[in-house]
């Protein structure tokens, strides 16, 4: 018998699936990588779903086969990684879920374990962003997405949803806008504002056109001249074209491809990362999984930066 | 040209999709019946994806000629019925959203139309049932559904989730228990109190086990038994069998053919019926609109209804 | 924190998904029944992709609340379930996967838990049957499917495939046939021998339309009476009609519905149960989920009924 | 080797899909039924696509496997069948369309064959009636469908359409009225004249309601009592339920099961069948093949009927 | 309650489906521009399905926010902008279809009004041609296609197809060939002469392999070299490669990225745009809705160049 | 009546779906390219569905005109190609599926035709190369894929299957290593020696990332200055990215465009081709059949090659 139900000694169409086969756990003591899925989806403004991203992710994560060509390890072998499961969400309250979420990531966060979230749509990352900012105080975050997420509100009276989230962080102090990166918006917008707003705060906004302009090489120099000091990534999906991510609930077209991308994110090697989200994969939309493919080997790719750390 | 954009004299694959080709409108004054989406479902239990329900089943109604060959009348000759479009829900927010909902839907009521809700998830019951007894006092409900809907909470501290509405109804004396029907109901619950609490308090409840032992006929005697005096009709598609309605959050196997749903429908010929919905319909889940279109089916069976009336 | 990642005290939506959100473990020992998912597809003779039925049956697992309202108990707190994850298949090899579903699910055995066998294609119960065999002796077998599986060979040469498996178990002295029966034959055959070659071992053979014409009681009653002694119930997927269960390799119209096959099952009460498997989930051709959905309740009926022994 | 590309010795997954892998030619001298391809969709009045009707039924009938077990022969030994591939339509002209389709099967007719055609959307029953009315006189004709099409025009000034073909056989003398019967009508239609019209004009009609209430044996009756003479069989596809046939055009929901229309046709043995279509199957919105699997099923009863006459 | 039943104050995934929720009307006097679905599908030599086109990019579009950060514009604005929903196309008939097309959108066009037609398949453009050749002379041409869409006949004796109606244009003198361009053919042909009819007529044929070696500025000189005078746009979604826009009826691999095509479609400015069409969207053979959306977006950089006009 | 079945004087709907509508013949007498599918999916490490991979790729062929632009030719002009259906595989036995296929691919070799072979997964290499390598001698491969399919063993004890097959074949003496160049390799993987170890034996192996950095010509030069004599080129449809290629069977994110891999593909022009196959093509996971276009595409291209030779 192989050694556990997660089938980490069998082929990746068998076995329970938790993210790369790790132990399903609740406890963190001794981890240094948790997983946690955070199924919300009741703040997005188009196709709701994403509460099954975790899923989705946890289960194309099988085909991951564990050793980093380029990085030349395998990050299993270096660090403790495990599967919390998801935390638990109140889909018809975002205070309560951004409440439940802020709380159990920070109990893990204070294990010493850095966390890996799965969402969800994006304005899981709040609770994400309020519980790192009490672990490692005011972040750096780069920030990949087609949308800046920095609306004032998407509802009359109603702060949160998942394109304000962005806003109410740096509003709340706990991103410090100077080291702050968002790369690869698009798309038509409410107004000049939508793009404004955190350009005028100090933070560096790159659009799709103008990170197409300049190439990999130089966005990824934007991006280690941007960031400081303990860094949070938040990489939304749909910064990926739709050609590459279908499966997410706001898509727009004229993005990036799944190699640029890949590309990206090996360039945040050596930061301080202290945190990441990986958020808007909705299987519901997607194709012969490809969205939750790409997703998986994002957070692959997480899990060996951390791993080189 | 044709007379307007809704396309009523082409062929059902061309026009603007408002509900049966009627007039899009914001104003009812004037209106018998009024169709109002209602595109909430934050507050599903499982698969969201309900807020599209509104556009698939108007989409799919385009395809419905318009002629009640039982009833031998053409609803939309007898009654003005308008499309109003959808209530402004608010995702995040169960509270924003139910509010919202009554006060719009009973601003449509005091027209002295009656309304035609498509949600959008179950929760949206209890503002339709705030708005509707508001107007017409305590109601009659006959529920078809395959949960009772009368859970306590689905959620630590939260009252309000589509498990939950009709304890709420019941507790906020929205409702008349001994005038109060539900028919359907199956699958495995979190305890015996699930089928139970309604009974209780004096509901008739028929499981479907019970359904398929008593037939058709004897069903809608037993409808026509318990309801009385204004009658709301809630009609959760998950109440038809998943090979008829795929499309749906929270399906449950062993229930209704189509057929059998249609027969019971036009059962409430004669009734006092003041108010409909018609929710749980899930197209990312669809294949082949067959659930949107036995919804739009039924949503056209209930405009007979009322044009009977 | 709820107690485990497998999110049992979490909306169905949630958690890394065990069957049933059961305790993933790789150690039977104090257990009552053990899941095991036999992920082989390489002996179907038409569409593959079984391999993947063990993960959507899980998936879907979710949705089950646990109760069961006819029986009136929770089978959960009746018995200990664990989640064993999947036997080491070899898709390449029929005879290197028979060895080794046989000796892991014997071993199982051996600590005295009953097995509930989640497929992957019918074959899968050959080694299955042979495990039970050893430990029980000739077994009797009540077997709904839409064909026989008694061919003598779908390849020249080859002894061992989904269509072959019955009449090896015969052949090998693994099932009592005058204590065996199959139910819901149907569809067009290579010649009569198909269903003839059982008939004149002493099998109790009963096609679809004889079923339909006996109804739902008369058949558990000649279930009841043809059963005796230590029982193995063999559940194809594909007994059900295509409407219900569209997901699986070879669909036979005029099948089953759900509700009729829920009866079935349920009307092995009080039957000395001694196995089960549940094969030919096929989620590639499957959609919204029925099937799995159907697979998962099948399942719980048989925990339930394991839980009534 | 085997014998034939069409793979008549390998399993259903193999081989080129000719239409049970019968000798693909164009050449029908000699054969006793000529499979004939009508792949025209452009006279349908709501979703387009069943020009891939005859394509996706062959690629299903590869997994029927030839014995008929009611009837306890197996037709392909008693029946030379050829499978002509597809008649040329011209899409955008339906004058055009049936010239060809008319000349094209007359020419087949001609050499005694008898023509099993697969569609393609009902407007080619027309080409077909004309060219079999040519060969054996006004026609018998039991029709199996949820519309009459018989309407009038569905297009100011154009008098073909899948809605009005058999109002225009009736006109040109094509079908014996009093030998005609429809069976399964429902739905919304028009206005009270489109049941009614053939009516009027002796016509048996059967709707669905009335269907349900009869009872499988009744309708066989009717339809043995009404059907003398040379009897054309057109069969749509959307008589069925959309649970059962979601890959159709013009969904009506309220129909048969599977079960029942394969008794129905079962029921057409002796009847001097002289031509038959199977149509409006529609891969485009079919799931798992169930829509094509039933078509190409009842296809071969079809086939098994001709080879008892 | 906001101001209409189409949206335009409320999330994406509300209100009944005009597109850009634009309001739905037949009457343009007034308008800047007038939306104009084109529903017909018959002329399509391969996947029919585009009828629904323009249902599905209406629905897509409720996705676009309205300020184009390029243009810094919101194009809603400054023009009056409506939806007519679409004109009576017939699909048995091409004839009947362009005439009533043609008559249709002349009406329009003879208020001064803009037309944005939404396809259909590519035939529609005959006769969107002729009617704005008889408003605005003989017209120059932007053609964005993977086929040149010259054959002489796809059927014997039928002028009019999908593939044909720009041989047809230019014979009609409703082109001016040496201000007419065509860019992004590819995949094999009929034969030379598919590519070098138009050449010999004075079109500019730019093939994909040579507009991926020039590059998109190279290719926005040529565009606005040849076009001069009144021009009329033509979009064919196929010029984008399937991954980007799966849904169309005759896709060819090796074409346009999204972010190209918008470059280029941008490159437009300034030009004397007199019509637009934007055909061939199949959401049939779409997923995620991804080339709906893409549609969506292109036409929402037509109506900004109108706006910049 | 057009000239055969197959339809090749009618539009692509239409026919009995042979690869571009080529003779099917068991007899490959006289030809000179003849098409042999080899539906073999059980030796997959994920998602099996392969085997239908010949049939999709059939289908989707129909749509290929046959004249390519490139080139100047048509080939089905210059050579005479035949479609023998599929060899008969054995999916529960590898080695019996490999003697067969062997067998059959030999005795067609032996006509002096060149072989064009439709997988089935990779593992169908190894027969093919034994084939050709008994009639060419030890054979030089150029190798399209993401993974080099160089294992040693995928299960224990188990030497065959789709990843291992090209270490088989360089140690049976199938392959002249140093006339071995593979394409695209990326994803992670078991460890260093999955790259490595055919870099040792003088294999010539270009990763994506190089193969992004090198570009298409340099591609062609290296592709060029390896390959010498008789040549086999393999091609797995998983080298293309997933949003070009979702239907395969173990899709690697990060990967060529459809445009770069028939650019590469045409710079095979010239050398010495004497057999070819494309392989992992499972239209289960296709959507809008764009991988089956893809492979249809790259098969077209193969046949030109070849009648370039």
């Amino acid at each position: 018998m192989p050694a556990s139900a997660f089938g980490e000694h069998l082929q990746p169409f068998s076995g329970i699936t938790s993210f790369m086969r790790c132990p399903a756990t609740r406890d963190p003591a001794g981890a240094d990588v948790v997983i946690v899925g955070v199924p919300y989806d009741s703040a997005t403004s188009y196709r709701s779903g994403a509460r099954f991203g975790p899923r989705a992710i946890r289960s194309a994560s099988a085909m991951i086969w564990g050793y980093h060509n380029l990085h030349r390890l395998r990050p299993l072998d270096v660090l403790r990684v495990v599967d919390y499961g998801d935390v638990e969400v109140v889909p018809p309250s975002v205070t309560d879920t951004f409440r439940n979420t802020e709380a159990e990531v920070l109990a893990i966060l204070e294990t010493g374990a850095t966390v890996l979230a799965l969402g969800g749509d994006h304005s899981i990352s709040l609770p994400l962003l309020r519980a790192h900012a009490k672990r490692f105080g005011p972040l750096s975050v780069v920030h990949f997405d087609s949308h800046p997420d920095t609306w004032d509100s998407e509802y009359p009276g109603q702060p949160y949803s998942h394109g304000t989230i962005y806003r109410r962080a740096i509003e709340e102090g706990l991103i410090r806008p100077e080291a702050y990166i968002q790369i690869g918006l698009r798309g038509s917008t409410g107004g000049p504002d939508d793009w404004d707003w955190a350009r005028q705060r100090g933070v560096r906004v790159i659009t799709m056109d103008e990170a197409a302009a300049l190439g990999v090489p130089a966005l990824i120099a934007a991006i280690r001249e941007t960031a400081s000091g303990p860094v949070f990534v938040t990489f939304d999906i749909d910064v990926a074209d739709p050609a590459y991510a279908p499966g997410t609930g706001t898509p727009e077209v004229g993005g990036f491809t799944s190699h640029q991308l890949l590309q990206l994110v090996r360039g945040l090697k050596g930061l301080n990362l202290v945190g990441f989200d990986l958020v808007e994969v909705n299987p519901q939309y997607d194709h012969g999984d490809i969205t939750a493919l790409l997703a998986a080997n994002i957070a692959f790719e997480f899990v060996a930066l951390r791993a080189l750390r």
